[in-house]
């Protein structure tokens, strides 16, 4: 198979119609197999307000009780998913919509309750990618796109980290094959200096990573990113970048800048 | 191919987690490749009712407009599609959840407004089934589980019947291989008299149908179904039963009364 491209997409593009819109006219200008994973967005967020649910963050984590299980499988398996799909297939991309309980493409354990109750909180392994069944998806060309869910195999869904299952995925598929990961959001990259916008690192090496972080220097929302890629890199993912949404083809075919991990 | 199921349960299954159970418990007993497609049951009701949104019906089908195609899509492709896969999966079925949108399995055209205007509500024809997508899913020993939502192909979803569907879907199989439909209720089957539960049909022809609707002798809520199987009948579709959802694994295998519907 041709090198495989795994994008994923956070919040802020899934929100914007517009940003979206841009991100998906770039999405099928990307030449060969692809698989988009996104993020929720604040839709839930706004759906369990206007339900008068509240929403219980920990350290920028989502606790995720009975009700907020319903809200975000309603917003990211339902309206996100679907809409992006139906968009997708407007561009005549053949998309098809999974959560990691469809084809049980990606199982997880409910996370411990200790110290920090998260409740309906999936964390997934590597081992747990069904990648026969992405890779069966690929060869009838099908794109699929994957919401931030799991499942336990006992029948309970779990709300899931979109980073993680990207870097999870992109790394299960190069195993087999190779597989370049994108990060896109609304952002360049990663800066050197978070205040000062023209700081695009254009290589991000782990030690420098470390470095960073420990100065307060990386935006804590890049967090995550930063370390779903390197744990992608780590388990063989030949390419990682993070860069604009909006720009992913210019991105991956080098006439764009961005950030590339390095180990 | 073996024969294949195609199953139909409506809201009064989805709706009552014991109930759904019961069918899902039955579902896996069917031997062969199978299709489920369910409505969506009172939750987009109530959560339009929730979210201070009315719900609008006209002759009892539902008004679509763009708060309702957001509250429908949440819910049946969401909600109650995501909960039937996961319990599926836990049972060992390896479920897949869909839309019309996914894979493009079903597209259709949105309603005329005139002479009354549904919003965004599709009316699919049997040519506009995937029924090569669904054939090579059936191949993989995939159970599809399909929500009553299609797309026009040009971005846009669009609420669907959910009776419709499965009859469309079992019309286009059929060309190809030999199917059974079976629409699973809360009921036996079609009573001659819906005042007299121990007046079962157990075939039904579709002049004696015209007769009883011209009485008044059958229940509103059973026409869609009843209509829907018929035309899967004159279709080529070889067999089309109607009843309870807690026995189809009974009824397929002859040891469950039901109605069987006769051309």
């Amino acid at each position: 198979m041709l090198m495989i491209t795994v994008i994923k997409i956070g919040g802020n593009i899934v929100d914007d119609p517009e940003a979206l819109d841009r991100f998906l006219d770039q999405l099928i200008l990307v030449p060969g197999p692809k698989v988009l994973v996104h993020g929720g967005g604040k839709l839930a967020t706004k759906l369990a307000a206007d339900l008068g649910i509240e929403s219980k963050m920990i350290d920028g984590r989502r606790v995720t009780d009975e009700a907020m299980l319903k809200i975000v499988t309603m917003t990211y398996a339902g309206w996100v998913n679907k809409t992006i799909v139906a968009k997708l297939q407007q561009r005549n991309a053949n998309a098809l919509g999974l959560t990691g309980a469809d084809g049980n493409l990606l199982a997880a354990k409910k996370r411990s309750h200790v110290p920090v109750d998260f409740g309906f909180a999936g964390d997934p392994s590597p081992e747990n990618v069904n990648a026969v069944f992405l890779e069966s998806l690929l060869e009838n060309k099908i794109l699929p796109v994957i919401a931030p869910l799991t499942h336990d195999g006992k029948g309970q869904l779990l709300n899931t980290n979109a980073d993680t299952i990207a870097s999870l995925i992109s790394s299960a598929l190069s195993r087999r094959e190779p597989v370049r990961l994108i990060f896109g959001f609304e952002k360049q990259g990663v800066l050197h200096d978070v205040l000062k916008p023209d700081s695009l690192l254009e290589s991000l090496l782990e030690t420098k990573m470390k470095e960073l972080i420990s100065s307060g220097k990386i935006n804590a929302g890049m967090l995550p990113k930063i370390h779903a890629g390197f744990s992608a890199k780590r388990n063989g993912v030949n390419t990682v970048l993070i860069g604009h949404a909006g720009y992913v083809n210019e991105i991956l075919n080098g006439t764009k800048a961005c950030t590339r991990l390095e180990l």
